[in-house]
């Protein structure tokens, strides 16, 4: 099976003049937008083209299935509000170019899918979480993106494209390209990672209730400031999770804000976010635990009231060894010894996948490890090899 | 010189019918506001019926004059956007009666004030701070309120009221009488606190600038959090401002802004307001100096960019001797032994008005510490009490 990098690459950059931010290679693409539609209808076309049979779900997650059960490669095409070129289109145009040049191999066969929304313009990966069974599109369709619109009223916008589900058990596996959104291929001048699993994740938001007061006429050992008391949790939990992470693990407090917010007034409230991830669902558990004692500890000790809002979360997931041993055998044929077994810090469609089929995915590296951002890129050199590592792995595999 | 504490009492009932919030004694009578107007308009009527000269300055302060050169009372009765019947209102109520009562006891000659926009709705005890000289009619007239209006347009609502500004070579000195705004007598169940000198304060905004990133494929020792940045000047700060405060310092962080302010990334820049205030000018630099150096030094060991704001201040002002002795007499004399000497923590109009003239202040207590809140309250056994020792202070003063 011989890829061809040239008509790789032109797909590539003709995809991302779809919704291109004039920024760079940046791109403005978020789901069901019209230029997302678009992109989605241009791809539809390139599937054609190769041979596939086209179709939309009811999400609008669109699919290019080959006849019989086949091998799925994909990943998604919507982007950030603010995105680069690359992210998931990378893994859809390796996907289509797998199959062309499968086809002109004479086999083994190949699908491709681009899901929808991704980038959780309404949830979390959200396409595939429905075509995962995790949540109905009954609830779907009631979640709102940041301008209050139903993704309902979204999704009609491409009413006229969607068809039915697409019965999972055509597929006898699914392997995932993407970008890596770190920094550690780069940084090591590696030119492929295989990735081991994708992290779990945990996700709340913590609210401290203290005393709204006069910031020139309350004594500090009489306030009950919310704003000290996530300075105080921050600190402890920094303490005592030493003792429990890896250098995998990370944590997060990505949103904070104060009532009344005022530069005279000691902070009545504060409420935060909490996300954490890890490899390891023990591990996950084990941090949740001291985030709550800690929280609790903190609030009694300043007299600050507690609470915790709903945790969301996903689940680890380990990749398949098939799947992951085929990728590993064409990563070290193609870079021989510039390639990794990594986690994925990084959710991915493949996570919800895994609950139909076995999974696989592959990174190529993002230059100063940024992504959800116009400045992301990747040297074409390594595009090109990670395609080729795809199209060995799909090669061994054999369909 | 006798007080008649039904006369009294029943004018600051009278006066929170303006703008009453319909909650508890609760009034919503914002600066330039028709409740404010209207509440100044029944000002000037009583002050008329004391046999004062009534004059309204350009910024809209209400002055009750008495002939020839005599000392001045009073304080402000706008409110805040929330704010209780007292604060300013309880100054501007006791004055008239101590007027009235000197009257009836054949003198000494008593003027009044309501100053305007105490409350700040266009800067910080924005008539008085003007009539001092600091701040020119022509850039207060700049200022915006919170809705972008104009002091000049709020100012135009009473424009046929405004007259030129009064002479403060008039004044033999100021007393103002006020509400505590904090827990100190309250919690020592003591009727009066003679105020030794209004804080100075310090204010200004600081930025960390990190990296915003993705959180979960970015590892813990990679990032620049800016969040984490605030969190450890915040802890550094505490340990090393405890070798300089006194129990009165106080100092807050009441604002902060994360952006881009998301769950799933590593904050980029954290905006926050840092204030202090104390009543030593020397001890207000030495926090600036361990501010500015803490910040750096986080800034620096965090890889993070930094960025001070302009900051803002007023200096600390000592209570003079000679008004603050008669004010300790009267209190000796009304409550011996259940009132006690004690800092400002809040700003008031006397801070401002210090530049022309000996001032003084008289606290009584704040139920329970709260102020700038419908709940505001005190006994009215407390405010007679207070109403009695001003009397006293004027008595002994002769003038």
């Amino acid at each position: 099976m011989t890829v061809k990098p040239d008509r790789f690459l032109a797909d590539l950059h003709e995809l991302r003049q779809f919704g291109a931010s004039g920024i760079g290679k940046g791109v403005v693409r978020p789901a069901y937008c019209d230029a997302d539609i678009a992109a989605r209808e241009w791809l539809r076309g390139r599937m054609d083209a190769a041979g596939l049979a086209t179709h939309y779900d009811p999400m609008g997650s669109l699919f290019g299935l080959a006849e019989g059960r086949s091998l799925l490669l994909g990943s998604h095409s919507d982007s950030q509000p603010e995105g680069g070129w690359l992210d998931g289109a990378l893994g859809v145009c390796a996907a289509l170019e797998v199959v062309r040049a499968a086809k002109e191999a004479g086999g083994p066969p190949v699908s491709v899918v681009s899901f929808q929304d991704e980038e959780g313009r309404f949830g979390v990966t959200t396409g595939s979480t429905v075509w995962s069974g995790a949540l109905s599109l009954e609830q779907a369709d009631e979640l709102e993106d940041r301008d209050g619109m139903r993704l309902s009223e979204a999704r009609g916008a491409m009413a006229h494209l969607l068809g039915d589900w697409v019965d999972p058990k055509r597929f006898t596996g699914f392997i995932e390209m993407h970008i890596e959104q770190g920094p550690w291929l780069d940084q090591a001048g590696e030119a492929a990672g295989v990735v081991s699993g994708i992290v779990g994740i945990r996700d709340m938001r913590i609210t401290l209730e203290g005393q709204q007061n006069h910031a020139g006429t309350t004594p500090m050992h009489l306030r009950r400031d919310a704003f000290q008391g996530l300075a105080a949790f921050n600190a402890l939990l920094g303490e005592r999770f030493q003792n429990v992470v890896t250098p995998q693990t990370v944590w997060t407090i990505g949103h904070v804000s104060l009532h009344p917010d005022a530069h005279s007034i000691v902070p009545g409230r504060a409420t935060f976010s909490m996300q954490w991830r890890d490899g390891d669902a023990e591990r996950l558990k084990r941090m949740e635990d001291i985030i709550r004692t800690t929280a609790r500890e903190v609030a009694e000790a300043r007299g600050l009231g507690l609470e915790f809002g709903p945790m969301l979360g996903l689940e680890p997931v380990e990749m398949d060894s098939r799947l992951r041993g085929a990728l590993e055998a064409a990563a070290e044929a193609e870079a021989p010894g510039k390639w990794r077994v990594m986690p994925s810090g990084a959710l991915h469609d493949a996570t919800n996948v895994a609950v139909h089929m076995p999974v696989a995915m592959l990174f190529v590296p993002s230059i100063g490890g940024i992504s959800h951002a116009f400045e992301e890129d990747t040297d074409e050199r390594d595009l090109v090899t990670g395609l080729k590592v795809l199209a060995g792995a799909v090669a061994r595999l054999g369909g």
